[in-house]
């Protein structure tokens, strides 16, 4: 009796109106995906340690949850959840890469396991929501715009209020670091950019100057990255600079192709903007790079990722270039909680509830239920034998939209009573099977 | 590069086509569990050691997949992956119970890991679909007919051919056992029953006597299992056995309300039948109890499931009677595809691959991609800029039943074309947007 049943710290548990709010945005995010052609992809949660550790850095092992078989202690560190759905794809390509068609395309939807240490938001076993698309030899520069077009589609749908899609190009930021000087540390740089905004401007001053860089690289850079306004206007600025490195023409055009066909894709310009101040910090990315923010709501990033040039180096020498996006969904579901930002549609599974006044009205009862299912509700039948007031604790506590009463009157005919809210107001009918089936159809 | 990226022994990945026939058979079993009201519910794989093993056998040590945290390898055996989902239930209801609203309707779809001897159709993760309806202090028989009702919709809808429910009752055999002596181990004898039909007549005969049984004693037993036929002649043959054992016959009353509720409940009688030698192994069974066959390919029990007295007494004091059916999707799946039994409605998830014929045409293909998916089809466009027939060897492989090709004619003007299969006609049709639309709109 004494065992400890709360759920482990670090780890989600919801009740269930929770949960159907949780599946809601989840399906969502998954349909939206799916609309796109993206097929879903299942890999195993469990992998080889050195498939998972290939590209780590050394402060993964710390995170990383061992597994093994209880019959085989001795491999206990050849087993290990997989704490990204990125490191699974790349195996999944290099393994069946004469199976897949490219550009291959695949979301996968999924938990992940990082050791982390246990905060408010923050979880040992979440979700990630990723969609990637990866090319053989080569990937047009046109799926970097679709990427945040499915986005885009996503957090619409989400109505979870205004948001920004912030794209920039790692190729646009290195050539600019490379006609900075000789002596600037891109990737350095690229980090203490990803930071600033949270950190005062005398602090990033310091960090560009333990970087190596003079004045007169740090004031180029902070008028670089002060760059701002409509997709046009930053690339007027940008143009303006006359910076003449290949890469950074290069990158300029591809945030060029990108920003212009994702207005064709259907993105509100309001939606979407060009921050020079994006870099992600991951080292993988090589082109496009893709952050959202809410408006009004200073949670973060909603989503993140971008282009790399190379996804399954450590397993196959296959060049793979892909460009994708992950939403971590068990993090911003906390924080769309703890912001009110998620709506409802719903709290019950059911659609509709239906009780037998008495047990010798459960044959009426059930035959009411499967043709109010034959017309796609989701149906729940109270079956218990108890008194009528306990019968409508239970409906009041499930909070369907409906409640039909199986009864029978002093003549001894059975009848069925719907009962429903329109507006404020609570509606009451009596009516056979087939109208009340119409009335409540979706 | 000498990493090894096969899928681990034991372990299931599909490819893209494979996995969205798998996909199309778990919606369909969540959405019609959800369709009798039961919600989704998601706990971690994680759980702790001692909540996993609170109930279970000595053997199941050397199934259990441990798991740790890097940065805490003392506590190695803390902590453990589920090998079930009805451990998970157990823990979640003791821990939630103030919270939840009583009779519980959950269901729960998700992968579960037992480190078993790898063998063709048996995972060491796989996943499991539970359907359960948890009581507090009693639950309803009637519950016992809805479980089969909603396997029989499952079945019906996923159209493997032919199958039976098979539905029997633990304390009728109970009753039935006591009746026949105070030296019976029900226990014992249950087991033997359930093997049944796996040995032959002698060594069944052999397995009754080392029971303890006499010959009179296994002579009864033999022909009380051996009473078959419809349900109205095994429940006639039960009757006749003109048992006066209390267990017995409320063993029986609840065999005949379940039966013919599940036929209210629109179960064609085809399809089920009380068979008399189904016992379930697993102790924790107390009433009825369920298995379902196909008629035509013999691949075992495809689903099972019963009544329990007392879900979660391991962790609480509170009396929760259940009954719940799970079906072992990884292993049904695999027995289906060897058996010839998934008739995929498509292997792909792309309702429509749209191609843009150069790269000026790049902006119509989108536009005419946003509009059809707007009407609620999923549209993949290609965009890699190659050769046409490199594009159609995408577009062949892929198996998408609509094509669109954005083009332009020799005037400049642009247009779409459209094609498709009608029966084995291929048709090409040129249409303008809206048309198209409306043509392919499901």
């Amino acid at each position: 009796m004494a065992i400890n049943t709360n759920v482990l710290s670090g780890f989600m548990e919801l009740l269930p109106h929770e949960q159907v709010e949780f599946d809601r945005i989840k399906n969502l995010i998954e349909e939206t995906y799916q609309s796109f052609g993206f097929t879903p992809l299942d890999t195993p949660a469990i992998e080889r340690s050195e498939v998972l550790l290939a590209k780590a850095g050394a402060d993964i092992n710390k995170q990383v949850y061992y597994t093994y078989n209880g019959s085989n202690v001795k491999e206990q560190d050849a087993l290990a959840l997989r704490f990204d759905l990125t490191v699974p794809l790349a195996r999944y390509v290099a393994n069946h890469i004469n199976d897949l068609t490219f550009p291959f395309r695949r979301c996968h939807i999924a938990k992940v396991y990082r050791g982390e240490r246990a905060q408010k938001g923050r979880y040992r076993e979440f979700y990630q929501c990723d969609v990637d698309v990866v090319g053989r030899n080569g990937l047009s520069i046109h799926y970097d715009a679709e990427l945040p077009a499915i986005i885009y589609q996503v957090f619409k749908k989400m109505d979870i209020g205004k948001f920004t899609i912030r794209v920039n190009n790692r190729k646009l930021l290195s050539g600019f670091f490379a006609d900075l000087g000789a002596n600037v540390d891109s990737a350095e740089v690229l980090r203490i950019i990803d930071k600033a905004d949270k950190i005062s401007h005398e602090k990033l001053l310091e960090l560009f100057a333990e970087a190596g860089l003079d004045t007169a690289q740090s004031s180029r850079i902070l008028s670089f990255t002060a760059i701002k306004g409509s997709v046009e206007e930053v690339l007027a600025g940008l143009a303006a600079l006359n910076i003449n490195n290949e890469l950074f023409n290069e990158g300029f055009k591809e945030l060029e192709t990108v920003t212009s066909l994702m207005s064709k894709m259907g993105v509100d310009p309001n939606y979407f903007t060009i921050d020079l101040s994006i870099a992600r910090g991951l080292d993988y990315y090589t082109g496009t790079v893709y952050e959202t923010t809410l408006d009004d709501t200073p949670i973060g990033s909603i989503c993140g990722g971008g282009r790399y040039d190379n996804l399954a180096s450590a397993y196959t020498s296959e060049k793979l270039p892909g460009v994708g996006i992950s939403i971590g969904l068990s993090r911003l579901f906390y924080q769309l909680r703890e912001n009110g930002l998620i709506n409802p549609t719903s709290k019950s599974i059911a659609d509709v509830i239906v009780l037998p006044e008495s047990e010798k009205n459960v044959a009426q009862a059930v035959e009411a239920a499967a043709a109010i299912r034959a017309a796609g509700l989701n149906v729940d039948i109270m079956f218990e034998d108890v008194k009528m007031n306990k019968k409508l604790a239970y409906v009041q506590k499930k909070e369907a939209p409906y409640l039909v009463v199986a009864r029978t009157n002093d003549e001894g005919d059975n009848y069925l009573s719907l009962q429903y809210k329109d507006g404020d107001e609570v509606v009451k009918e009596n009516l056979p099977l087939t109208y009340l089936v119409a009335r409540i159809k979706p």
